[in-house]
């Protein structure tokens, strides 16, 4: 059981350097937050299986999908619905926090260099 | 299929006044994202069936428990166990966004004048 607060930002000092970083910061039932901080083009993928989150916390989230673009900024948040192919970009990069049901993988149904087969906590 | 992007803060423009206001603003999977503006103290509750997370968003929320009491600020979130029992303050008040399954009762195992028995979309 853990009743201690979590302070976003903050946790963002825990992550690794580099232009991709993911760390899981909290659980609820079977879902996990994790905080992403993301600079360039991302692959394009889906998740065939659930819906997935991202709140923006700091700059701005360039979510592309196959017929529109939409610009995501710090205070904003938005789903990308299960099975929908999307291709998240950033220019100056963002940092966001994600939610999903554990076990999801980043890639989606695509893997390749950008997978990442095992998120640690922060 | 609903691909905008939610703005946070702005949607709390179109909540009803007084010192408790819930809104829907966005689903995943079988989960329900609701902003919450509330100010004074809360009921002792529990939900027996699952964790809740609150992310504040302005303000700061006083979540007490029966051996501990959190202050959890703009930035920060908590995750409160299933089960567990809790009770919100603010003093002054605040705005957060609270993520739970679809269907649970504000006031968990406690019906009483808190309660609503329905929450809408904003």
């Amino acid at each position: 059981m853990r009743l201690e607060k979590i302070n976003l930002l903050e946790k963002f000092e825990q992550l690794p350097g580099g232009n991709y970083a993911v760390g899981v910061v909290a659980k609820m039932n079977d879902y996990e937050f994790k905080i992403v901080r993301f600079k360039g083009d991302f692959v394009w993928h889906r998740h065939p299986e659930t819906d997935e989150t991202f709140i923006l916390l700091e700059g701005t989230l360039v979510m592309n999908f196959r017929d529109r673009t939409v610009e995501v900024h710090a205070g904003e948040m938005i789903v990308v619905p299960k099975g929908v192919e999307h291709k998240p970009s950033s220019g100056n990069g963002y940092k966001a926090l994600l939610i999903e049901p554990a076990g999801v993988l980043n890639t989606g149904d695509i893997q390749g260099e950008m997978t990442l087969q095992r998120i640690e906590w922060v």
